[in-house]
């Protein structure tokens, strides 16, 4: 491979793990949205804290190490923000 | 530049950002080494918790991403675990 197709390759990966890794926070958020109306576990919430933390300093790592656009990566951790706060309110509403 | 040299210029970016990250860390575990016997903040270890994870997190992502090898990132995390365990036995010991 020449040098810029293994940087691709290498920035290719990078995007894909950070994306799958976005995903399953996503699922959790969605599993949780979901049962809102049933049942509420109240770790739900700290677990989601925490995967967010973790997902925000990959993306932040994968940056800094020049794998992904300063974009790219604002992208990723922001659509997820935006679904957790919209889970937040409706646990609000819920009470 | 020939393409092992761009990964080799990834590859070294990426261990010296973990490096960077984890010395970080170890000023936090040397300062409250310090502070033992005059003070103790309760929430140091909390702080000490989400930074190890925070780190563990972009140890694992570097790996998955094939920019650092799988030896070398259990070192950097079990050499502050070693420290860390040294600390909280401290702790423990001053009650």
């Amino acid at each position: 491979m020449t040098a810029p197709e293994i940087t691709d390759v290498l920035h290719e990966r990078a995007l894909r793990l950070l994306q799958e890794d976005a995903s399953k926070i996503e699922k959790l958020i969605e599993v949780q949205m979901e049962n809102l109306t049933t049942r509420h576990c109240p770790l739900y919430e700290e677990v989601l804290d925490t995967q967010m933390y973790g997902l925000s300093r990959q993306v932040d790592f994968a940056t800094r190490a020049g794998l992904i656009g300063e974009l790219a990566g604002k992208e990723i951790v922001s659509k997820l923000e935006r679904n957790l706060a919209v889970l937040y309110e409706a646990m609000e509403r819920k009470g």
